[in-house]
């Protein structure tokens, strides 16, 4: 297929990749410059703005927030102003529920198909074509997609038609996430003061009834103390978050667990954190109880 | 070996059922009668008290908790006043912190010795000789157990030379499951307000990242909102999360997400739900949605 | 002096009534109509739209939220087009930091000067002209204000010259009573639920530790469990904590209480109780304790 | 009236001089010798032990926990050994719902009666003789003790016939003092770190709507982040929030706010604040801000 692709970070540079790589013809576009030449070295060509993605079937986007997502798609030089009829926007990035519903609009005026289809995997997964692709929209323009999908993922799950859900059980999924984060945290910072090996404790739990890799990366982290360099941002962790618990407020559905994480993720970033990855929310247990093995020193409190 | 096993709840008859199936001698016990009669059918030996299982090398406790677990150890009739020297207590029920550095010390001024080894795993998983055994004590004394882990479980953890430690284990470990119970019943009150087939959405969370059994068990639960009949009772999940709470009490580690689940489950009891699964507090978040399908009306509160 | 008075619902109404009583000339104006002519049988004007009221030395705003207050201030028929240089905004609703900032430099911008001064009190206070009222902003203004402030409270406290100031303040002071009925709430469904008269109960602590007027008034409500009529609506209530919080995350300070009340009121709106008096969420304690006089069925949660 | 009185601490000395003064035959009893010189000077006798203060009407305790007054009552030379059949103990402890049910019980079996008598306020307020007093217990018993009460406190709330409800409402009262700290706690950090003045801010919210002692003392220590010398040291709030909970265990009542301030006390305690007033919970939300004044070094987390 005659593809666009907007959003070149460790995710979206990876995912452009796989495209090439199985004969996609891709034009590359990243608002920051100097992020395309290895796209480009495999055969993907350079889109000098987002008009010059618009020219194929499809354009796929792959961007850090709400902000960057609007920006791209309105306004006089944005992708629904310039995606020709009928051509589909595979919007990949973790975004809100509201702006997903703002898109589904404004897209169907236009003429246009819009797909939600954000992920699940880290970096190393993007790069290695296993993520895990939540989709939603028309079944036939998913069915469309689906090659891309292929290319880019180990398996993809239809959610619904109304694209919206996709992003809200992406959204949700972070949740999930997040809350084995401190969940582990708390195990861990209770076993930890009592004396008992921390990576012991979480080889136990792994080999046992917790043999999700969730529990396995975070696990290790939390156990070790050691959140940097970041492989998902604590900013970015807060963001999500925060979108989860936006679609909660218009739902009408109170989640404490949610709040809590909310909490956790606002204390990391107030103290400095924001350099830290997201399972650095696992090592406050630990500091609470005065007992925090690895804790940064940034993460300290400031006296004056 | 030569073996006494005391408590035959469904948990502890499937694993002394499989003791005797592997060939060890044992002398079986339960404080209320008419639990037996399966066992002995298989081989096994009926003894008329506590004082007629300590004729072995070792006499195995799977107790419901700790006032059991007490009454069975204590006292003019009791396992501390009966247990030859040299013969090991195998503690492997779900009790306190507390409890287990009171034996460990009343067994080692007896003479005795005393190995703490509570599991992980449902009546499905006992009778399957699939438990997953958490071991701690005395390491000579640990191998001498390992063939009784071997017919009871998939696999043993040592887990350090102070038997309170796999306590702290296992309590942590059900909260951890509690924690993961939590989180999917926000996620799906979430995702199942906004109109998202909870079913397909549990399935889809299952087969990517959360492949780990206690998602899969815990969410169709949640997804089907069907609490009864109990695998494991709302009383004994609270009796466990007040377990792992006055462990962190004593060792002074706040547990935010701790409390949290120590007052859903308080609010499933005081609604009645004493019969339901602990999965019951799943539920919850639902119910404060306005939105909880399946939720008993056991669980209404009565309005005067 | 010649005043201009937009927003006549029952706070601004009793407040606008108190300046025409002491002799100001004011020139009334509100959206929907038909509330103008008790205030014009005292000596009001009626303003046929909001220019009408730009024509004296200052303007006094007190409207239902962030929405009303933009409505009033922006775009072509606004305060901020037509209020002549030098005189003076009075912005007197419970709005968000963020709206007070965008006020502040909206109105320097034009020339204006733009004091906030929002009010503690219910209808009943503002018609026996004893609000307090929390003023910032320049103190030269602030001064000119005094007298609009006499009229209208029993007394202003001055709180910096930057306007946005007095906003966090009355927000905190919201999320203060909103901790102040939680709290209430939980001890009166522990002390009810225990056979202790709710009502004595309440007279107990007022009469000592607690005379505070929030006390006796919501203590008051939760003993009966009587949470209509609304004199400060739910949706009202859960809007301000929510403004609480927004300026909390701004200022990255996590406000685990806050959190909590913020899923009460979310709790409150989604089992039906928008008519309910905020302190409603004093009642949920009960209900979760399975022990609530006069809940209102309404806010039962639906069975499926 | 002839009266022995038990428990000479800073609460209990001031209330047995207050007794002595207005012409009780006192005899006074400590068991950590060297605290009775002064009330001796006054006119008191000193007993030599628990046995030596029961030769009258009535023996008031007030002991520091629920060890102490069990110690105190049970057992050879206790109280309830020793005091006359048709006497009273009058016990003004802060001490838990179910040790004086135990209480009732016993003295109720040796033909004594027994009179629950808890005190709102600090060791000021009992040395001026204005505590006020929550009494429970046999109506005629209350009335015999009036004049006590009179002569300790400026008013008794009596609260029904089972001595328990006082020991309950006592502490809610606690409760309900320490989340108004916590609230306090949270207001300050989040207007704190927006630049307003802290002082200037509990200031105007005690002259307004939050005139009770409660906000005045609490938030004059946290806007000064000021938090020892201890008037009342942190483990007891912490030991009177588990009380609290424990009641509300006991009756099924959830209360997150109570398990929030729990999980706040055992911070404190955790990162070595066991010489801190109880308030210094209200330190907390500046310091999770990453902007607490005055918080001492010694409630930092240690680094590894």
């Amino acid at each position: 297929m005659k593809l666009g692709f907007i959003g070149l970070g460790r995710m979206g540079a990876a995912m452009a990749a796989n495209l090439v790589k199985v004969g996609h013809d891709v034009s590359v576009f990243n608002r920051t410059p100097g992020k395309s030449s290895p796209l480009i070295e495999l055969g993907a060509h350079e889109a000098a703005d987002i008009v010059g993605t618009c020219g194929g079937d499809a354009v796929i986007t792959m961007l850090a927030d709400d902000g960057a997502a609007s920006d791209i798609a309105f306004g006089d030089g944005g992708l629904i102003a310039h995606l020709p009829k009928g051509a589909i926007h595979v919007s990949m990035s973790t975004i809100s529920v509201a702006l997903s519903k703002r898109l589904t609009q404004a897209h169907a005026r236009a003429g246009q198909h819009y797909v939600a289809a954000p992920v699940f995997g880290r970096p190393d997964m993007a790069a290695a074509a296993k993520l895990f692709i939540v989709a939603a929209g028309d079944p036939a323009t998913i069915e469309t997609c689906q090659p891309l999908f292929r290319a880019m993922g180990q398996k993809a799950f239809p959610i619904g038609t109304e694209p919206s859900a996709a992003n809200l059980v992406k959204l949700s999924g972070n949740f999930l996430m997040a809350s084995a984060i401190e969940a582990l945290g708390e195990a861990v910072a209770l076993i930890g003061k009592a004396g008992i090996d921390r990576h012991a404790y979480i080889d136990l739990l792994t080999s046992s009834i917790f043999n999700a890799p969730v529990y396995k990366i975070y696990g290790g982290l939390i156990a070790q103390g050691k959140f940097e360099p970041a492989a998902f941002a604590a900013p970015l962790g807060y963001k999500d978050i925060r979108l989860a618990l936006a679609a909660a407020e218009s739902l009408r559905v109170p989640m404490p667990l949610g709040s809590l994480l909310h909490d956790r993720f606002l204390r990391i970033l107030a103290q400095g954190g924001n350099h830290l990855d997201w399972s650095a929310i696992g090592g406050l247990a630990a500091q609470d109880a005065g007992d925090a093995p690895g804790m940064p020193t940034a993460l300290m409190p400031s006296i004056r």
